[in-house]
């Protein structure tokens, strides 16, 4: 195929170490531009900006890849990409991370990293946001960069379907002589229990500051959870219409 | 049954006027307490705070109901009210809005109020998120609270589901003797065609600020946005599980 031209953008901002690895990726893959935060936007979800202005700034941070830094979401940077940057160009795929952290399970519905590559599968680009099970700013992205590529040029070469793919695709935090392979999973059941810090700023106001953790209640070989703890790269295709349809039968009285 | 007790939300900010709307249905029903933004949040999404502290103020906004404003998201509202202010109680139903516009189709995604009410269902709490197909402040509340109070008391009275229900509940803009009843639908597809304004800061500095228009681009008579368009209250059942399933053999090219 003609070289692919590709969006990289994610949550964790432009400065971070995942993207640069990202970039590395696709840079040996195809042609690129970099739209993301100027600063970090994790667990944004979905949001967009607009009862203000935002600010779009080139930026020298990636040999030889135009990028952007962008004073919004992680879903405005897609916005902005696709309507103004590069309204007139085909963009082939979208990839969105590597983020620092998982984004497996319901932690999907929180990520600014999921939310871009679901924006853009909305305006009908193949995208795939890339996360590893790992918080640390000097996260070792060697092994996930050895899988996304792989990802992505199954992507590019391998697939078929009509319709824009969106792909949840997360990667264990070990050394790639130990991860068994890829797993296409479905996404995973559990819950965040949260605290809250809660403590007296300078002037003696009270404040919560979220805390918590993950419960995993789904423990089926089949949820992308299960892959991850033993030792796959999981990947759920995910969509974006949340109708609940089983029960749109049991919820009729609701008509009366 | 007992008095219910009801949480009651929004997202664009507790001195709205749809938050009073609801209040005003609510507290004829059950015991009530409001959580909501201090501020408009809009668009918001699934956002959550999670790198700043978050303030709660308790405000004499609503006779007679207890009332916090909160300076976080529409999801950290419901957290901190789950969590820390009604940790010991047991909600037996959130309540988000009455949003001034439409949540319907594809909009669910960027909502603050819908994601408000899904952290809900994520906690165990059946949950419905309201909005009226009306941005202005005037908007007319009258129809939407004859409404909410009808799906309120089904779900309080009818509801037999073992999981927690999430409803997407839309009212068409029209006076309540035009309105033809209510249908339990699924999410209708459609887009956001983007277009940003551009234009210049006072110090010269460029800058983009979204606009665009809602493209429907499903006509199926069992979508939401069929229903209120041909005059109908929309419920969407809705929840979080994003995956793909009609594609998890489709893509199983992936593994390899």
């Amino acid at each position: 195929m003609a070289k692919p031209f590709i969006l990289i953008t994610n949550d964790d901002g432009i400065f971070a170490p995942g993207i640069a690895a990202l970039v590395e990726v696709v840079k040996e893959i195809g042609d690129a531009v970099v739209v993301a935060p100027d600063n970090p936007q994790s667990g944004q979800g979905h949001a967009i900006t607009i009862t203000s202005p935002i600010r779009l700034k080139k930026v020298d941070q990636f040999d030889g890849i135009e990028s952007y830094a962008c004073s919004g979401t992680p879903v405005d940077c897609v916005k902005l990409a696709k309507h103004v940057l590069l309204k007139d160009k085909t963009i082939d795929l979208c990839v969105s991370g590597i983020n620092h952290g998982s984004n497996a399970g319901i932690n999907i519905i929180y990520s600014g990293t999921m939310s871009a590559a679901m924006e853009a599968s909305l305006e009908g680009i193949n995208s795939i946001g890339f996360s590893l099970l790992d918080f640390s700013f000097e996260a070792d992205f060697s092994a996930a960069k050895h899988y996304a590529r792989k990802v992505i040029l199954s992507m590019l070469e391998k697939n078929d379907q009509q319709d824009s793919v969106l792909l949840n695709v997360n990667f264990p935090k070990l050394p790639v002589e130990d991860i068994k392979g890829i797993k296409v999973c479905r996404q995973g059941g559990g819950k965040w229990v949260e605290e809250y810090k809660v403590n007296e700023d300078p002037r003696g106001g009270k404040y919560y500051w979220l805390d918590g953790s993950f419960i995993k209640t789904d423990h089926s070989e089949e949820a992308d959870l299960w892959a991850l703890k033993n030792g796959y790269v999981s990947i759920v295709p995910s969509q974006h219409d949340l109708t609940d349809y089983k029960r749109l039968d049991a919820l009729q009285f609701l008509e009366q």
